[in-house]
């Protein structure tokens, strides 16, 4: 069974600031892709700070990933060729987003083929000859005023895409379960009787004010937790005001406060 | 008309590395947002390295900046505060990903609400206290082997990830429509008359050679201007063909490849 995720390389055209190398080894660990090769390198990188910020990644990325005189040799065993460009024009009409592209990746991927996935140098992208050897040309979705991006960005979201639409991520489910009707029901009796307890309504207006506070606990979902937490606020606020009254019968709960009812 | 990329606040709580805030403000400035806010700062950042990294953002996002003492009030004037958290456990449990949030968000953004997108330091993230004055917890997808993600990294993809649904960027249109199939049509034919001028094939195995090709041209969608490019190489050929004929009719093309057919 092929790893979509391991079937991607990340082939940077040489690239200018090694931090960035750096920053984009910790993003293809973040989507479960290792495969690095950089092309093209016609100057020195800066190789302590890509270490620096490729953190836990320097060794399973960085260290690993193999150099390559021209872009063609570094893509030479890829079936596709994907490369990004934010210059718009002739050759580039055809790009779409990543979020377009992913499935189509992945599903290749899949298959057992090789997809890789090009960047060109911070300051000026690919050249026409690097997007010659592109099978497919992606876009990143950016504001029209201020569309560069950085290099390690543009990666980090295209990746992220690729991993989302992997389908591999899931959220850990709430640990409790929502509540039910019959939980909910149950909590506002218990308010009910602990806010008539400190005297917070009186039996006229109880019925008015609990309407008022079914809203503000109802505006988003609430866990089984969340009433028990709220239960437990009730029952004790009870204990207390017919704890008190036993001490000292004659205790009198200050007048309730009508203002606070929406419409009274 | 509210525009509601205007409606966010980034806000950065004690953020450790200059470089980082930088990259945050051209990342905002991709997705159309220009409000950052720092919070909680309790050493001496490298203004200089953000100033640098923020390029032609640090005019507009950076120097804007306004610093608080508290995250609390950081965040006191919006209605929405969305705290991003890559730790699992107690009360992070009802995360959701950008992507379930952004619509949520964006709905309130157009209504005129402000809405702060609240990150933590770079090495430990928001505390509890922090997560406490949060109305929505946000998780990035990540791979589980390696889930932690730099700071601006996080941002630039949640960030990303508002801007694509608030649906303000648009794929320009391919510049020449697809072709139709007459065209593909009038194509087939003028290279069939190419290939038999050549001599790549003979009358006999023509259609089937022409299957071949059919297939070869046919992967994917081609537009009216692809189908003039290669109508031009077919009509160029046959001139010159013909042209040497003319010249010296005694001259015989070389035999048809037939191993090139795929099952002749």
């Amino acid at each position: 069974m092929v790893n979509p995720l391991k079937q991607f390389k990340i082939v940077l055209v040489n690239p200018l600031y090694g931090g960035n190398v750096g920053a984009v080894c910790r993003s293809m660990m973040n989507s479960g892709m290792t495969d690095l090769a950089i092309a093209e390198l016609d100057h020195k990188l800066d190789w302590q700070d890509a270490r620096r910020r490729a953190m836990h990644a320097a060794d399973i990325v960085l260290e690993k990933a193999p150099r390559f005189d021209t872009l063609a040799e570094a893509v030479a065993d890829c079936e596709l060729v994907a490369g990004t460009s934010a210059r718009h024009g002739l050759y580039r009409e055809h790009a779409k987003t990543p979020r377009d592209w992913a499935p189509h990746f992945l599903a290749r991927a899949a298959e057992g083929k090789k997809i890789a996935l090009v960047f060109g140098t911070e300051d000026k992208g690919l050249r026409n000859d690097h997007l010659a050897l592109c099978t497919q040309i992606i876009r990143i979705p950016s504001h029209p005023e201020y569309e560069s991006m950085n290099l390690s960005h543009a990666i980090a979201i295209i990746l992220y895409e690729i991993y989302v639409a992997s389908g591999d991520f899931e959220l850990e489910d709430e640990r409790f379960p929502l509540a039910k009707s019959v939980e909910r029901e149950r909590l506002f009796e218990i308010w009910r009787t602990a806010l008539m307890d400190i005297g917070f309504m009186k039996d006229d207006k109880a019925d008015h004010m609990m309407l008022g506070l079914r809203r503000a606990l109802s505006r988003g979902d609430m866990t089984s937790s969340d009433i028990a937490i709220l239960m437990g606020v009730a029952r004790q606020t009870s204990w207390f005001t017919n704890h008190v009254r036993k001490l000292d019968p004659s205790v009198e709960a200050p007048a309730p406060d009508d203002s606070v009812l929406p419409d009274s």
